[in-house]
């Protein structure tokens, strides 16, 4: 009941595949009667486990939510002056309809159609002859390759699956590049959590909101989850529900 | 580093961003040095976690590996006469072309597109009209869609989100339908443990193999995980470093 899947950004080539993704199910997007009542009983269960008081709360929610585990909310960090300010900077790059950059596939096909007229778009695919030439993973290329058409400054910036794509991104902050706000949650027991710590420093020292978690767990499911959370809540703001401070 | 997507089968329409797929990272299909490095020292840190004795074993192996967490493989249920049960008769249904059917876009993005000739469909996107009538979920309506066309029987049957996709599934096996084997986790508070167990329980009744697990924990990744083992044992298998009995 967690993973939300959308159409594709219009920008993005359209096939007869993509053009089926309209119709997915999606848990806050829900469409049909029993869909609705499985999401909202899903999110007040939820809320019983999980303080409701703060927008960095609700992306301890989505966590949960997401991996079905309430003891989520706790592994969940924030990078920013206050908790709440990814997801301020979030939900205002949603607003200003910047683009949601994902590492792979399927972190791309997680991210809901509805709510947002942002351009989503995966890093992987790009940049394979760096990683040829080089021998750095093919996430990890196609981030640098991205970054350097300058897809990253004021983007959203996912990264659900390969911790080697989390480090080139902190590369790339390190070097100047400036998203929006990052959202990372590789998962596993070789680099995960050191990819996402170093992303934390690297964001930190160059004010980059960031989103991530703590330990070896995580994934693409995870990913799209948080960043969907940010589109509800600039879906929240527009309708005046939330105030982005 | 634990999910792995791949081009889209060769049966699926595919517009330019489907062919972008082929570039895709994958942890066992890692095809640059420091991804295939980073795949060889996080199976061998799961393989201290978890015995390696058998075919189960290499699907407990695979859910610690997708999951990030070593407690998972305990976990993990297997439906039929013994553990090994269903991982063969996937292997075998791989090998055979079988189709792989998923419920969702986001598992079907992390399915494999390397070492088998398997056809790769999801459900969402059919079925719409069942939804809009009965009010049903579109996911469920999909399956009861995809299932009036025969495309469960001898398929490897995927459901790595949505609970009522799983119950739908449970229904057509009830009422006929004989999958090769079901691998399902869809993960969550509502439902999610219930649609699991009641597909195990119509999976023994009806002697159809199934992979599944117990708890809330889940979700699209570890689905997609699992369904590639099958993939990595039917390749073995073709090798000749794995005998299926």
């Amino acid at each position: 009941m967690t993973t939300e899947s959308g159409e594709t950004a219009p920008d993005e080539a359209s096939g007869a595949d993509d053009a089926d993704d309209t119709e997915e199910y999606a848990d806050l997007g829900a469409t049909t009667a029993d869909a609705m009542a499985i999401a909202e009983t899903s999110m007040d269960r939820v809320r019983e486990l999980v303080p409701d008081e703060t927008l960095a709360d609700r992306i301890r929610q989505k966590s949960v939510h997401a991996t079905g585990d309430p003891e989520f909310q706790h592994l969940v960090r924030f990078t920013g002056e206050r908790a709440d300010e990814p997801v301020v900077a979030g939900a205002r790059a949603v607003r200003a309809e910047r683009p949601i950059v994902t590492d792979i596939t399927m972190v791309k096909a997680g991210i809901t159609g509805r709510g947002h007229d942002c351009p989503v778009r995966k890093a992987i695919g790009n940049g394979s002859e760096l990683a040829e030439r080089t021998g750095m993973t093919r996430t990890a290329a196609s981030v640098l390759e991205l970054d350097r058409e300058g897809v990253y400054d004021d983007a959203v910036a996912v990264v659900g699956n390969a911790p080697t794509a989390a480090l080139a991104l902190a590369d790339c902050i390190e070097d100047g590049t400036r998203p929006a706000v990052v959202v990372a949650t590789p998962v596993g027991f070789v680099k995960a959590a050191e990819s996402r710590q170093r992303l934390r420093e690297v964001a930190a020292s160059h004010g980059v909101p960031a989103i991530t978690n703590v330990g070896r767990r995580g994934g693409s499911g995870l990913a799209a989850g948080l960043t969907n959370e940010l589109v509800h809540v600039a879906s929240d703001a527009r309708d005046g529900t939330v105030q982005l401070p």
